[in-house]
């Protein structure tokens, strides 16, 4: 067996997420699905980046075992042929083995977008959140320069069953703005569940002045996801890169 | 009664064009719906461009009489609160007495996006034709400059109920390649049925090859469909700009 390593975009907007789940339409289930008729069996997929409901890739990883004959340019053009354009495999290539799309991943980017012109836009619609006012990007940079580095980020997680550790380093926290535009580009090791959407959330609060951007080292400091500000949307976000090699 | 004028940007997938058909959902239709709610009837709406079905519009212009004291911008909140983002007003205001979107209109500019890489994009699927394979430019720059200028346009016409005339004024035809993303902008004093989707048709046969770029003035000089290439999927269209004033 080898390992076959498939670089993914799909939008997400009709999806419940990547991780099958029974009863819903997931990215991993038509993915799975595509792959098996293309394998003759279903393979197990590991994957950098089990994106929620909602959120989108241009660049997820996935990584599965495979006959050592199997060649990679027909499972791309297999899986297009079935699922693009919704779901893309953007390239398809032998790993080394041992190599494993989640466990191998040394860090993750993402970006959110929004849009603060008053009136929506049809064309980023399902990839922009439309959050009308205007932000300020100072303000916002401020705020994000507390939040990088190792931190324990439980206040920006998701209140699920908690993880071993909340503890994650986040490497790049920055705000570009373009016209109306505003993006939000998050690098770190991991991502905690919804830890993108809460970091955004938060400092859309800082940037229309609901939050004070001193505040940052409270919310982590409080680790109660209530310190924190609402969860964004999740329409906004997109899985830019996973990055591999040396952490 | 005076005339509002509504800058309109729509995305036309789920449209069955702009025109109202009983039966089908149109844009048309859906806007006259908002509109009257908002007015007590449903106002009789002028428009630049009558969309096909699939294409959309990023400066649509339509007018309608209103009573005088109607405030536009309560026209515009009201629409987008029932429409967005699927359908957005970008503007309302009161235009001059006499005014009307269609017979006032003295240019028309539409895009059409064509991409060329051999893998789909699910960011740009619904605005864009994914026609993987190269096209050459200079070709197709070629074939562009002998189209421009008044001509009869009969064999870029479909073959429908046959309007007054076919002969049409092309301002501009122009290629623009950026990346894998192939544009081909045209700018007219107005456009036959499938106009400027059986223009790119054409100039897509041109760009691989299929046709002669110095065979234009054979398929104008035929005044038949037949003789020109085929007609591109609408997705790939968006009404850009209306233009008035002085011709």
């Amino acid at each position: 067996m080898s390992v076959i390593r498939l670089l993914l975009a799909y939008d997400g907007t009709d999806f419940h997420g990547w991780a099958r789940q029974p009863g819903v339409r997931t990215v991993e289930g038509v993915l799975e699905e595509a792959l098996g008729r293309v394998l003759g069996e279903r393979p197990r997929l590991s994957v950098a980046g089990r994106t929620d409901a909602g959120v989108h890739a241009l660049g997820q990883v996935a990584s599965f075992p495979a006959p050592d004959g199997l060649d990679p340019a027909r499972v791309q053009r297999a899986v297009n042929g079935l699922l693009a354009p919704e779901v893309v495999v953007r390239s398809a290539r032998h790993a080394p083995a041992g190599f494993d799309a989640r466990r191998s991943a040394t860090a993750r980017e993402y970006l959110y977008r929004i849009r603060t012109h008053p009136v929506a836009d049809p064309f980023t619609a399902r990839f922009v959140w439309h959050r009308p006012g205007l932000l300020s990007s100072t303000a916002m940079r401020r705020a994000a320069r507390a939040l990088l580095g190792e931190h324990d980020f439980a206040s920006f997680c998701r209140a699920a069953p908690a993880p071993a550790t909340t503890v994650r380093t986040l490497r790049r926290l920055a705000i570009s703005v373009t016209g109306d535009l505003v993006g939000v580009r998050a690098v770190a090791d991991a991502f905690l569940h919804q830890m993108v959407r809460s970091l955004v959330g938060t400092l859309v609060e800082v940037g229309d002045g609901r939050l004070d951007a001193g505040s940052m080292q409270d919310i982590l400091d409080a680790r109660s996801r209530s310190a924190a500000g609402k969860v964004a949307p999740p329409h906004g976000l997109t899985l830019m890169r996973v990055f591999y090699g040396r952490k």
